[in-house]
């Protein structure tokens, strides 16, 4: 693992670029301190200087901060957190953390969903709106969004700008956004993107896609949202003991005995529930229902 | 949006990997028809048998489907679901599908956690595993995994090796990762991440970080997940009612104000109602507390 001395880049750019990657890949993570410079040296095979050199330039570029006496370390990332699990929109999410959400409205006009859209609106006769998302001034994220025309008449471009999706449709509407399903994918910025979003060709995505049903459990909404990798981070809550209740029907096990045939035998703890409540409500279902009841009786009383 | 035609590269490629970006970005997502012939003639400025060059290589590389007589449309990806809620591991999660999860061991030696670890797990004196997945031979994600130590006394290598770590956590144990919070980041690919994923330095991979505790809600694991992203994609249920009952106290409202400015008057939903909670619990959050309580009686009896 060391430098490449026939090519004309420079040693320290080279080590740089090596250290860059590792940072931004979290192979390096957030906080964590960079190997001494007695071990970079030894790693790479390079002079002092030439270390030096290379965690200057890093430093210079926001990624290591530098302390006096004490090792260098990878500097946390500004980050937007996002907590993925909630129909809440980002405006929302963001207003109650003090950032102000800005918007703008790039397009909106009828056009049919894609084919994932279709299926779960159920129409083709859509509204597609093109939205940048910004804080401070700078892109967070790219959102189009399908909404079925017949449910939105009068819907203009002005209504959106600057302002929350979701509350339109509650206030002039009555539409709630409550619940569904979402994939969070990791892409690579086409020259499209790339240009909304302030970033590079080719740098990582964070995109969330998905429908979103209102209050009467009809579809209301699908989109696709590409996020700055480098500014957004999806915060998600994860629960064992929710998973004995909500379990949904894809995700059965397609072979109970492949899935038992390594049981943990004395621990039929909701994990195994999980994986076999299908064919019966099992004792560790009930008992986690039962104490969910008993949670929920405390809050209300 | 034309094409360059000062450079080497020949015309069909140019408009190849346009749209392979495009495809790759889910600017034009699985499923949806590609723009017809005569449209893509107009947008690049070419003629038509350029087009069809470009079509053709795509799909060799099996991005687009070409179908007789019906149009062309961008192939559904290979991809594997993770249901990132759960505390479930990959392991058991693959297995109810019918993937067999295999699990090549790396390394296993005592190694400190990294400062959001080490905070999390209360210690610097871990052990760290780092781990490949695959299924059908193809890796799916590089796992480094940090254990405390003093729970997991005797812990070997051998123990993991197409196994899931957290049924050997039970089974050896008696301890069951429950819940936590996990981050999920868009990263590039460094080189060694690469190299172990057998994917290209740069490419985007999704990473799910974060910690674990166990049953008595002690910090049992801290770890960092690299998935293949053009493999791999995370499911996240949505429902908002859960929201009213989840709320945690690091969302609280910075200015309560800020976020009630432009609420909806008469639609005091869910949405407001997880906004304002921990003042005092809303009408709209005991309803919905109610209503649960409704449905899991349901459930029980």
């Amino acid at each position: 693992m060391g430098v490449d001395r026939s090519t004309r880049a420079p040693l320290h750019q080279q080590i740089a670029d090596t250290l860059r990657q590792e940072i931004l890949g979290h192979d390096l993570p957030p906080g964590e301190a960079l190997p001494s410079e007695a071990a970079l040296c030894e790693r790479f095979g390079v002079a002092r200087s030439v270390v030096r050199q290379a965690v200057a330039g890093l430093s210079g570029d926001g990624l290591v901060i530098r302390r006096q006496g004490r090792p260098t370390i990878v500097a946390p990332p500004a980050e937007y957190r996002r907590l993925v699990q909630r129909a809440t929109g980002m405006f929302d999410q963001f207003a109650r953390r003090g950032h102000q959400l800005r918007t703008t409205v790039l397009d909106l006009s009828p056009a049919p969903p894609p084919p994932g859209g279709r299926d779960f609106l159920g129409t083709d006769d859509t509204i597609r709106i093109e939205r940048v998302r910004l804080v401070d001034g700078d892109p967070l994220s790219y959102v189009r969004t399908w909404l079925p025309a017949d449910r939105v008449p009068g819907l203009h471009a002005e209504h959106l700008a600057d302002a929350s999706l979701h509350r339109l449709l509650a206030r002039a509407y009555d539409l709630r956004p409550m619940r569904g399903r979402r994939q969070v994918h990791a892409v690579a910025a086409d020259a499209r993107l790339a240009d909304a979003l302030g970033t590079e060709s080719g740098d990582p995505l964070l995109l969330l896609e998905g429908g979103t049903t209102d209050q009467h459990d009809r579809p209301l909404e699908w989109f696709s949202a590409w996020h700055r990798a480098d500014r957004v981070v999806f915060d998600i809550d994860v629960s064992e003991s929710m998973e004995t209740l909500r379990l949904d029907a894809t995700d059965a096990p397609s072979d109970a005995d492949s899935n038992t045939r390594d049981a943990v035998s004395d621990a039929a703890g909701p994990q195994q529930a999980a994986a076999t409540s299908e064919a019966a409500p099992s004792g560790a279902d009930l008992a986690e229902a039962r104490r969910l009841l008993g949670e929920l009786s405390r809050l209300l009383h």
